[in-house]
């Protein structure tokens, strides 16, 4: 077999990754459905057979990538019922992490967000997503129970309310040398001391 | 001219309110640009001529309906800063009155959200979001100064978490017959006073 017949590999400079990366770039530019195998051949000026040596189609760079964004929350996740102490150092935990992970996946969580159930691969998306905002709200439910966490909001409300909050970072974060940890602070100051200085 | 030459009516049943509130629909559930004026004639069982007797197209379809939104939301600001007092209490009444208008106008601020700035209306919605982020963020820089407001957090930071607590509705919000304040009320809660309980 000489090198270039070797399989699963594409074009040089095409590795899985960075073909992972471009299709990610497209599907949130014009829509996931909008996109053909066709669009994405064209933009990484390569044929789709090339693409074929890396995945499947379509579908699997989907999962793929949103893999890439749902396995970055669930360790997360895990870390943050590793780290021990009580719910509301866990729920910290946790929405630092997931702060973090937005950042650093932007792209792919980007692409995450904005799935809707249309395929087979999409509804299990949504499934761990909701597994996910269980995780969330199991968390401050906890929080309440142990008395820190103020009780006249219902806690899926506030784990959505959350979520928005991080969430939002889709929309107006731009990546920055120095990182997502004061972005962090900022979304723990709102959400455990609020706003208001007390005076 | 008999009745049913009428000029601005369609058939009976649909005045330009009910086409309005089933092209938001149709929208939100395509996408607008997927959406043809063929589209909203069928699902409104009517023909095309007869919605081009309310409008001139498609575009101001999503004008009328973004500016549903918009004007809501500019509202809430007029009437807050109207409401004199100081900055903190004025974003307040801005937070809790935005709540409002997108628990009420929920397909029209879900369209609004989704504007991707294609068209020369989209263009235009960018740019009132733009002028309504800045109110907020202006409010929050007067907040601070006043003392009312933690200093460690950049304003626009906060007006954009502050706003995707309120955006982050349209994903899960559902219309409820005892009203949205209690919404409002979690969303003050957290914003101004955070999660944790103080002992």
């Amino acid at each position: 077999m000489t090198i270039s017949q070797r399989p699963r590999r594409g074009r040089p400079g095409y590795d899985l990754e960075s073909l992972l990366g471009v299709a990610v770039t497209v599907f949130n530019e014009r829509g996931y459905e909008a996109t053909t195998m066709e669009d994405l051949a064209r933009r990484l000026g390569i044929t789709k057979s090339a693409i074929y040596h890396h995945v499947s189609g379509k579908d699997q760079l989907l999962r793929l990538a949103i893999d890439r964004a749902l396995d970055g929350l669930f360790e997360v996740a895990a870390r943050a019922q590793a780290s021990g102490g009580p719910a509301i150092d866990r729920l910290e935990h946790l929405l630092r992490g997931s702060v973090a992970v937005l950042a650093d996946r932007l792209p792919f969580v980007t692409l995450l967000l904005r799935v809707r159930g249309n395929t087979e691969v999409e509804r299990n998306a949504l499934a761990r997503r909701r597994e996910f905002d269980h995780l969330v709200a199991d968390l401050v439910r906890q929080a309440e129970a142990d008395g820190d966490i103020r009780p006249d909001v219902d806690p899926a409300v506030i784990a959505r309310l959350l979520f928005g909050m991080v969430n939002s970072l889709i929309e107006w974060y731009r990546p920055q040398a120095e990182g997502s940890a004061d972005l962090a602070d900022a979304v723990c100051a709102i959400a455990f001391h609020g706003l208001r200085t007390s005076r």
